[in-house]
């Protein structure tokens, strides 16, 4: 039993919880036979939703919470206040071991604030970021950050840049991974403040492949394997990304329903359509990893189904496997001392 | 003769120039018969192109200027030291009342640079924000600003968000336009500074039809009619939404070509998908103009084609008739009126 990894999710959080939670839940038990959950929240209904299932009882734990972090509450208060609160009990299992990882869909910034204020933080990063994979014409790319720490300096930037390096090569398995700074024009001379400041210093790292700008229009052509940015422009990013998405297919969907011709089309060409719009499912990638702290958290989307909850679980097994946290810590550390002997 | 509106059209701007621009320019001509077009730039090149077509010329005239100012220019500097460029004379055709508008699809730096210094400010506004059209769910909104001033304060962003609504009302003929601030989550203390700092600004202004945050997921859906957002970020808007779009089309063709029962299929969709996709073609909706001008100024896209240019210049023919420029500027003196009675 020593192999297992275990895995804290927050079951009180997200529009679907606990139900779509617990399932999601009892479905990574039958995915990987090395992973344990312990599902945190209020007893009652967790137990009343385990109920509907069948699963293996010795790799599932329920953990009583009995407050819950709602969804719109300020989270640095929600994290000091509600001790008892699901979000606060999984996350201090994690900083006690007795947890690997923790998932959750609840309030982002509550997410946040208790990774870093209760998991903590990495020596030598002072801000985590929050880094989802997404799919571009190409793959995969990694956004960071998308909503961790808006108005960060320079530096952080540089931070995320090598962190994202790191997981990019370790977990997904892309070598010496192109780097590039969103940025409004592809010339060193455009935009803003921060970026103007934090291009030289991208560029005068060894350690991290960058590639200069990337203006919005090329992110998901796959131009960039890590995709740097301040959380604020990251959310909107990320967002726009699932929106746009989201508006287009229905317009497609509208337009091949929209006379009968059209709809006996639909039925033709509907296999391969949904093949190659596959690619562009974010559900498909799993959570978003809060990066450089002591243990695993993964976010996962607020109004998350069990397929988003199994996969999220299911990464964190993977990125426990691939020593992922480690790598990031080994990586900021070695540059950290480089830096100091440059001193 | 005199109710000709003059639009002085940039002829080397851009990456089709003067080819395309000159067809588009020639093109305007059949479209409206109350617009004159002078076409600004070398000579040869531009006659040489203008042979291919018939068209009325007593509505064309050709101004020479020997210099260009290339996509990747430094801004500033271009528009100082280029006095024959065909941008800065023909912005000067503006500022002296020559031409009524300009259009131009060259370097969107010097295009703001030279609207900013040459044509000029309206009294009472300090940045002049660039506001494109783009296709929504719904219709269209307004995204304002879009990339001329990056590192905005509140006090524009309020600015922006007064001349678009004017923009929306009376040109696109919105009434009562709902103005939304793009953020990160909905409720009021999310944010980062800018937007925290802009919040409440916005929420007491009686002349602005304040509906709170917006959520980039939402801006597709037509949830506002205008987005008022600082311009780096609404530049990654701009082009991310083009960018996810191009991307998206391209995968859908893929989908529907992939094999022999998809391709007899997207023979029987493809008119309904057309007419459902064509809502989502930015070059419906013509370039942007840089509002709080003394003059019209529309900046048109880089690769703009012959129809965007036409469109373009038609834009123009309508801002003169419903004396856009006169209305802003009434509305942002109006507005000084009340906040100087009031101190």
């Amino acid at each position: 039993m020593q192999d297992l990894v275990k895995v804290a999710v927050d079951a009180m959080g997200g529009d679907n919880a606990p139900a779509e939670i617990v399932k999601g839940a009892v479905e990574a038990l039958g995915v990987r036979d090395n992973v344990k959950v312990i599902l945190v929240g209020q007893e009652e209904p967790i137990r009343a939703e385990l109920k509907k299932y069948s699963y293996d009882e010795a790799r599932v734990e329920v953990v009583n919470a009995t407050e819950v972090i709602e969804m719109a509450e300020p989270p640095v208060n929600a994290i000091r206040q509600k001790k008892d609160s699901s979000i606060v009990v999984a996350m201090k299992m994690v900083r006690s071991g007795e947890a690997d990882a923790f998932v959750g869909a609840g309030n982002t910034g509550a997410v946040l604030v208790g990774g870093t204020t209760i998991v903590g933080r990495v020596k030598g990063v002072e801000r985590a970021p929050l880094a989802p994979l997404f799919p571009t014409a190409k793959g995969v790319s990694l956004l960071i950050d998308c909503g961790a720490n808006v108005d960060a300096r320079p530096a952080h930037l540089v931070k995320f840049a090598r962190m994202g390096s790191i997981y990019m090569e370790n977990v997904v398995g892309i070598k010496n991974p192109r780097v590039a700074i969103v940025n409004i024009g592809a010339e060193e001379e455009k935009g803003n403040a921060l970026v103007k400041e934090t291009f030289p210093l991208l560029r005068e790292c060894k350690d991290i492949n960058f590639i200069g700008s990337i203006e919005a229009r090329d992110i998901p052509t796959g131009y960039a394997d890590v995709i740097v940015c301040e959380a604020f422009v990251g959310n909107v990013i990320l967002k726009l990304f699932e929106g746009v998405g989201n508006t287009m297919l229905s317009m497609v969907k509208e337009g091949l329903m929209s006379n009968t011709r059209s709809k006996i089309g639909a039925l033709l060409v509907q296999p391969a359509l949904k093949k190659s719009l596959k690619q562009f499912d974010t559900s498909e990638h799993g959570g978003a990893p809060l990066l450089g702290l002591k243990g695993l958290v993964v976010k996962t989307h607020g109004n998350a189904k069990a397929v988003h909850v199994r996969t999220s679980i299911i990464q964190c097994v993977t990125f426990t496997e691939q020593g992922m946290n480690e790598k990031i810590k080994a990586g900021i550390q070695a540059e950290q001392k480089v830096v100091s002997s440059n001193l």
